[in-house]
């Protein structure tokens, strides 16, 4: 039984907390904190988990084997670094820290380790559609990819969104998945400005972002983030004699009114819930098992934030910005992506 | 953590075993019997479960919460009773028992003891897409339901399958899926027989099977076990003013050779593995929460017995064979279907 | 330039005169008459074609090379009778006759003739969903035919429209098209009576037509005619290892309101329109090419009023019907069905 | 009945022939010539024309009321010149000439004469997917649009293609389908060079252009013509609360080994052969009610000229390039696009 201290108890770490007690195997969570006391308190009592004041703690407690930091994005450098201190597992939440320079600090810590410790949350590898499609990728089904055409779509986002999260929090997720997907680097970034939706306000709704890969695949991604229809996530490779793409995940099919009809999720919890089940539990499995994630690395983290920082220059200056990494420590070869 | 004694450690016992073990939160399995003693030293020891000789001690061991009945058909009754009589709730794996009147005899000792204990295995209530179609045919989105189209294809069965076993073995999820789908029972069957294909040897495949509802729903299902293309498993309501219908649960779609494609499954596994994870950690909760299962009972267990034999009946003589059910106990209202 | 002339200039007459002046090739109306003969001058004058007083008066008109018979049904037998007599080839709007006795009459009459004259308007063999369903059989890509689902669905029917048009007007397009499909006779029919529809007011709807084909392959029919929510016509063939069905037509697929949606057409003029133009051009450019219709022949039109009248029969006993079909003149081996 | 001269009887003018003569009504060829005179007098002969020795003389032959004009690209000009002066409408297969220049002449000696003339062959705009999708969009279904994204995709090309015509004959019909579509001109064009497919040879292929709208509506076009699994075109429309795309045109549906196919056209034949007898059809029916085609104007061949001559230059330079047109004729005003 893996024993898991929890930094952070808002809505994310509860949903893992719940997570953790509720659906998945083989975990306990035996300690938690958050910058809100009370709501670790309460938090606590209901699973009988110890609380502690800080993060720092929580990695220390001896009842802790590994770490999940579902904290404010600001503080994962700090909670990350610790765990590896500690010489403790740690699941970072999405960012891995906020900027390139905090990702590559992490990086290097973890290099200097000399053994994984860290992993990031980029669920995507572990939903059911996008594994199907690299299988099919992978077995030469379509021939060498060349291209892909991903949309990622919200009916509608929060009031505090801002413009540069259609780029750090929306398309990340296309960022380390066609990372993963080909197995190579996004060389450069570009962003085209459409016709603007009156439905985002201020906000500059769609774009449209173009990734060169290291191996001259050309990904291109409509975000749209308002499109009030629901919660869409298209992806087609096209290969040298084939394309495939995300199917259809519908589990109903209703006639009614001159319509034959699926129906479309209202939002990402309903599309990829399971994802994020799958993601923890394969993470349980690995630590228990060898000690060590398999999952998205501290460099996916640090490559997903350089990849990001080329794509915002790039909405900015209205032009083709490169993306330039530093040289990966051997910690990373023979990792995915 | 619900304590569970398994007895039949045998395919479908090792499979219910890694789930509870593996896969699923608050769960243990800490007995063990099978009529085979070396698989269940084998299997008991790989989980640290202690191993009895007989189902009875598996029963009355102070260690077990709740008993799963995963053993060969001709012994579930003899089970079920005495965890009846153990007061301990039972999962009983599909039969409830092999004759209308065994499972007729554990409704009247469950209905003796009070309250409900015994849940059975028919997990179609537990699919995603079945429990999607129920919710919009109540939801009234196609009007009163009028009719049901259903297939049940298999791309081939094992040489031990029997020309009964396309109703007692195969048609019988339909059987209780209608009966959940509509809120009522099964009043009369008919079986056609149709061209025989040259895929299943011996037997009469394939079949179709004609239900008429207590509410004058008309159901048929096609039964085709030796389809070869794959397992698909079909189901279209008509309403008064629209249809519902299994929809499509395709990850991927490939376009290739002039042809754009969604994978079939090649099995149940790949179509109904996450509906048996629903069905126990469900039946986990249930037991946990309130002592008592809120699945299948044991009065439907019986009724499938019931209108699977009424089916066998049309089978044989060619014509329509009404289902006489005895009085439902009280304990049994208010239950689903 | 084929000349032709039409007796009876009603909705669909009207609507074959369109199309032979307005969309199709090689083709001219020269002659045309109607039991309204206001009606019949107006629609004369606007294409130029003589007016006559009788449709015995149109088929001896010396500028008619062929005839289109689409008056009122119970004239059909006259007309059908006369061309032949004249030695003209003729279209047949179905039925042929309105009577079983009356479609043999004209059998027995084109047989002594010698040769084929008359073709009947049983348009669903032109089109293209049903014609490639065909070639996939007739390919074997799905192996032997076993069983067929179909479904005729309807949005609503005309205040006119009674219990026994179900299968004369509506079920009899299934009739014909699957003797065309499988090559076949039907042996036998069931009528089953599903739940009561409360759209269709004193209506039998829906109602569950079931053939029995010479060759053993069953065929199922749902027949809806009060469905409210489109125009839907459904066929899957059973194979031995695949199967085949009508597919999607949708030239358009739209998202919005948390719905992927294709649209229904809202009744068969949208679904059939086509192949009433090709089976059209087909009879033109095959009378043009050779002097004789190679689409339904009278015996076709003969075997589905026999046919249909044993549906209708297993309607008012409840009981399985037989079909019963005197021996086919050798003029009719060879054709289609 | 119009009468037609066609100019060019190579193997699209022979299938405009056979079109014209076979299958549309109210129109007849009364005259034909052929740079090759030999293929001229055999199909004149088959088909009963006057066989004239210059495309001039076939303008002039008073037997001749409209001109088609299938001749090889760089004659197109001279007789879509000749056509004009002699006050005779012409329809012109695309391009309407091989230069902007040219093209703007035969725009400005239409806009001399006073009326329209012209046709050119751009038949995407009379797809059934095409125009319901306008439907769709004109409705206001799906709100403003914002995007546009493209596929043209051919299973393969001949050895004569060559890098250039996958802008001027291939993507050519999206650059005359969105100006269409969207009502509007194109502002400017990029082309970004995916990976290369090794299939393409010495072809640059795939490519990816990008158009602006002068409406700010962003449209990409992935344009792919090696792709070996078939001829698919693609088309989605992102507005503001929903999007629209090209719909499933699939006659048939087959479940074989493993999977559910839609069969995927080979060429364009078959893709867009209906969509060819609806042009024609339009613009005989135009011509014979009006004296006036309703299609694509002399106006939208001199744009389609611009807007693909700027995507040669965004190929060549790998920078954005503007799209700049002349002042546009009065006569052109309300005409789509």
């Amino acid at each position: 039984m893996l024993r898991i201290g929890v930094i952070g108890t808002g809505m994310i770490g509860q949903d893992h907390i719940r997570r953790m007690t509720q659906v998945l195997a083989g975990v306990t969570v035996t300690a938690v904190t958050d910058v809100n006391a009370g709501v670790a308190a309460q938090v606590g009592a209901s699973i009988g988990a110890t609380v502690h004041p800080t993060g720092e703690a929580v990695i220390a407690d001896p009842d802790v084997d590994a770490v999940v930091v579902t904290s404010w994005g600001p503080t994962h450098e700090q909670y990350v670094l610790a765990s590896i201190a500690a010489g403790k597992p740690v699941f970072c939440e999405k960012p891995l820290a906020t900027t390139a320079e905090a990702c590559l600090r992490i990086v290097g810590a973890e290099a200097a380790h000399g053994s994984r410790l860290v992993q990031v949350g980029y669920m995507r590898r572990y939903d059911t559609a996008y594994r199907e499609l690299k299988k099919v990728l992978d077995a030469g089904e379509i021939g060498a990819p060349l291209m892909m055409h991903c949309a990622h779509r919200n009916a509608s986002v929060p009031s505090h969104y801002e413009k540069e999260m259609a780029i750090t929090d929306t398309a990340v997720h296309e960022i380390d998945m066609v990372r993963w997907m080909f197995g190579t680097e996004i060389k450069a970034a570009r962003v085209l400005v459409p016709r603007k939706s009156r439905n985002g306000g201020d906000l500059r709704d769609p774009l449209f972002l173009i990734l060169e890969m290291d191996n001259e695949v050309l990904v291109d991604v409509e975000i749209s983030v308002n499109i009030r229809y629901g919660y869409d996530i298209r992806g087609e490779i096209v290969g040298e004699h084939g394309t495939a793409s995300l199917g259809t995940l519908s589990p109903v099919h209703v006639k009614t009114s001159l319509r034959a009809a699926d129906p479309v999720p209202a939002d990402w919890r309903e599309r990829f819930l399971a994802a994020y089940d799958v993601e923890f539990q394969e993470w349980i499995d690995a630590i228990t098992r060898t000690g060590a994630p398999a999952g998205p690395s501290a460099w996916d983290g640090y490559a997903a934030a350089v990849s990001s920082d080329a794509a915002l220059a790039a909405l900015h200056s209205g032009e083709r910005a490169p993306v330039t990494l530093t040289e990966k420590p051997k910690l990373y070869d023979g990792v995915p992506a």
